[in-house]
């Protein structure tokens, strides 16, 4: 074992983590996906994520203008609440600002963020605000979930369709600063089909199918030439390992794969692609290139450790 | 106005940030308070707040064990929980950890936090990691309430008389690192007594009862000889000044602070002091000294900006 967060990775974190925590029957599901889900009514589940930006890591402030990083701090969550099949409700925002920090920063900060909470429909309910050498921002998001329609990143069958929303790979070309959040096409998914396990791509196509699949117990085999590829990106690395596209990432038996096939452009504004197919036999994720070449795809993406 | 946050202070600051929001009828109480009120069921409302620890701000590892910390980030939030007369219940933990941390750290820390939850019955349900320069800790916690027992800061009457739990002014002696937050005396309080108005003590006696004054739209008049003091500490300047005692500072009616002071040592573990009355005339607060001089004390505390 080693002595460095850095020598244990983000993974192995994140599952010493979860070890040392205790249990409730009121938490359905705790750490490791993409939202803890909660008992609520008789009907419905709370979902509850969190996650933090920090200047210099996430985002810098060269590259990105103040009403984008507001509106990304409060993205990342919402994507989080769509890959569980939910709508996000209530959020608190807490923040580290540098001194020299502007008021006008903050009212565009604040603008970006409000024009997104008002869009889907999110309160910002309170929060916290600290001096910091950085900018920091970390939103925790309340989200609901019809009991029926939840969605975790377990649950992938043998033989099960694994489908991708959008394009991948335009991380690069900032689109992580201004994606819309699945949030429409989660809503119709969950409501016209049965969807047997769901992520938000937040890592990379690799890490995180590997993450359903390690999560569920089976392997899957994917196909380059199927991937859908962002405007004026090249190689299928980009999409594989480059992370924040903020598309969904779900699987679903054939049956209800051939019933969305039909029915996609009907009800959907965005592309919505076939990719490859659910195995049991092998839990690894294979590439099948555009020469037929099958390669078995490591696990590698965007990693904090 | 000012054109940076330093010029506009933190008071200015979140007032700002509260006018651009938008409102629900779900939303029962907003930004401003110890935590969010929202709409739950029939009898119950749910409590939302966060709070963020940043290294070299909040606390320096050379002071503070990795223990200590992770107990203090989550106590502080327990404590906006208890001030608002609820229980907490579950929690995120979002953290940025610099490259070194060690694992024995990370392990110290959840020890240190994990023991806190189980003795107050919250669970930690999720989180995000992430690589950052200085250790960052911000958990964001959800709590329930009855209905009939939430206690705002807004509230207090002309005539109530002012009281606060436990001792002040001990932080400089590192009590901010090892308090218990005031759960069980908030329970007592809301279940026996009606409680016109609360807050938790975070920024100093000072400024935390000129927030209850200012959402009130009254003045108070307190007694040096009656503010209870820390083991050590010797002015009264701690107590109103220096913040982090995280103790209950309350307002009731004459006749509650009767029944109160009769029932106080039979109810609590620990000491409740009567430290002077709401006044409604002038919206300030004022300090009555020793020798029966009065003066108005400045809503001076500690202030991020």
């Amino acid at each position: 074992m080693g002595n460095k967060v850095t020598d244990l990775g983000e993974v192995k974190l994140i599952e010493r983590i979860e070890r040392s925590l205790g249990c409730s029957s009121e938490v359905i599901l705790g750490i490791g996906d993409d939202a803890a889900i909660i008992k609520h009514t008789k009907n419905k589940h709370l979902l509850f994520c969190s996650d933090m930006l920090i200047e210099d890591v996430h985002f810098s402030r060269k590259n990105a203008s103040a009403s984008q990083i507001g509106k990304k701090a409060l993205a990342v969550n919402i994507s989080d609440i769509a890959a569980m099949g939910g709508v996000p409700r209530f959020c608190v925002v807490s923040l580290g600002l540098p001194k020299n920090t502007t008021v006008n920063f903050i009212d565009k900060f604040y603008k970006g963020l409000n024009n997104l909470a008002k869009k889907f429909n999110v309160f910002i309910v309170g929060g916290d605000t600290n001096r910091s050498n950085k900018l920091i921002v970390d939103v925790a998001l309340i989200g609901e979930v019809n009991k029926r329609n939840v969605v975790k990143r377990k649950g992938a069958r043998d033989g099960d369709v694994v489908f991708v929303t959008g394009r991948l790979g335009g991380s690069a070309s900032k689109k992580h600063l201004d994606f819309l959040p699945r949030i429409k096409e989660s809503k119709l998914l969950v409501k016209n089909f049965r969807i047997n396990s769901m992520i938000d791509i937040s890592d990379g196509l690799a890490i995180d199918l590997c993450r359903i699949l390690k999560a569920s117990a089976v392997g899957a085999l994917i196909y380059e030439e199927l991937i859908p590829l962002s405007k004026g990106v090249k190689s299928v690395k980009n999409a594989l390992y480059d992370g924040e596209d903020f598309e969904l990432l779900f699987t679903m038996s054939a049956r209800e794969a051939d019933k969305l096939i039909k029915n996609k452009r009907k009800l959907f504004g965005v592309n919505i692609s076939k990719i490859g197919y659910i195995r049991k036999e092998r839990q690894v994720l294979c590439l099948i290139d555009k020469k037929g070449r099958e390669e078995i795809i490591k696990k590698k993406g965007f990693s904090h450790f």
